[in-house]
């Protein structure tokens, strides 16, 4: 068993170049949707006073990057406590979606993996604290063509999969209703891998009857050969 | 490309049994250090009345299953932002510890990989809530017995790595000190796995400056051969 899980890693490791992180870091003044709690990060015990240093959040479940699972739209939906660990993870494709407001079908590929990742270039913001209000979105035809072309997993660099003040969430409707999964907020390294494939993995917090959660997302991009 | 990573993912899944979720859920009224803010996680917009299901958390940066890094208790020591997004992961070995309060290194293999992940069984009381001052940790012989065997990761299903009510976390900075990054909380789950090496995975948020972070942690299961 042991010698077997060796050789496993060995051959892994053999073929994985680098590990790409595309998580937003989680601090106090973070960018958040209107709708949302604002996001708190604040000491809570320092270590010259009490000895230990420990921080206190105060988070929406869908603060940062984050996940959605269908119960946050959709009535009696999976919650991401009983999704499968690795349901948001997998091999994936990053599509080039620079340069438009409403992200179309025609520059979704496609042959498509199990995971879409759109980098919009949105996230280049991030830093400033993004215009929540001004950020690109799917169109309903990409989402639907996402669904039909088999597509598990959708992650954006963008706070949403629908339009700025959306009076109906149609998009994360179209996708969550079939179960497909959603990532948000995936930070700008995504323009790093414009256009590659790489194995997604995206862990989320599993918190209990959850709509969403936050999570920590990465690239696993394979060694130039 | 593509099909070299189409080749990793295959050659992996064939050698991959099981995940083990080795998270506990993240949930109102669950177990805290008596010294940490009270963890909450409350509903925060419905999907009745809002149309939209969002939790609103509120959380200590070691709520939960979660990562210690240097800087908890060494100062300047590194956060858990600026580790690597994989250094918690890896190779590891999990270790019998059940019956014992304090850990001894007697029970410490001598042929150790990356990570060590430590079993007393306390973890099967989360669900009641453990009685936070009853509960076993490492002794300072065994914490030293690894860092000197090299291992980078010690993770651990008891809520803290020292002695109840320790006047000075001695075992956490023996090994935070030298690097040895810390996993606690880890669940129940960890008891299938004993005497098992497996492939670990945690990835915790990562909170700016963190002292440490909540994390999802997973074991990944060679297939039986």
């Amino acid at each position: 068993m042991g010698v077997c899980l060796h050789d496993l890693l060995k051959r892994f490791s053999c073929l994985l170049g680098e590990v790409v992180d595309l998580t937003n870091p989680v601090e106090d003044g973070m960018p958040y949707y209107p709708s949302d709690p604002r996001p708190v990060v604040m000491q809570w015990r320092g270590l010259e006073r009490d000895g230990v240093n420990l921080k206190l959040l105060l988070l929406g479940s869908h603060s940062g990057t984050h996940v959605d699972a269908p119960a946050h739209f959709v009535e009696g939906g999976a919650t991401v406590d009983v999704l499968d660990p690795m349901a948001f993870s997998g091999e994936a494709i990053v599509v080039d979606a620079r340069g438009y407001r409403e992200v179309p079908p025609e520059i979704i590929p496609l042959d498509l993996p199990r995971v879409v990742l759109i980098y919009t270039g949105v996230s280049t913001a991030w830093r400033r604290g993004w215009v929540t209000y001004d950020y690109p979105y799917l169109s309903r035809e990409a989402a639907k063509l996402l669904v039909e072309r088999g597509v598990k997993v959708v992650g954006i660099d963008s706070p949403s999969v629908d339009a700025p003040g959306a009076e109906e969430p149609v998009v994360h409707r179209i996708l969550l209703s079939r179960n497909v999964l959603i990532v948000e907020n995936l930070s700008q390294n995504l323009g790093k891998l414009v256009g590659r494939r790489v194995w997604f993995l995206c862990l989320p917090l599993p918190i209990r009857d959850g709509d969403g959660a936050p999570a920590r997302a990465l690239a696993l991009v394979p060694r130039e050969q």
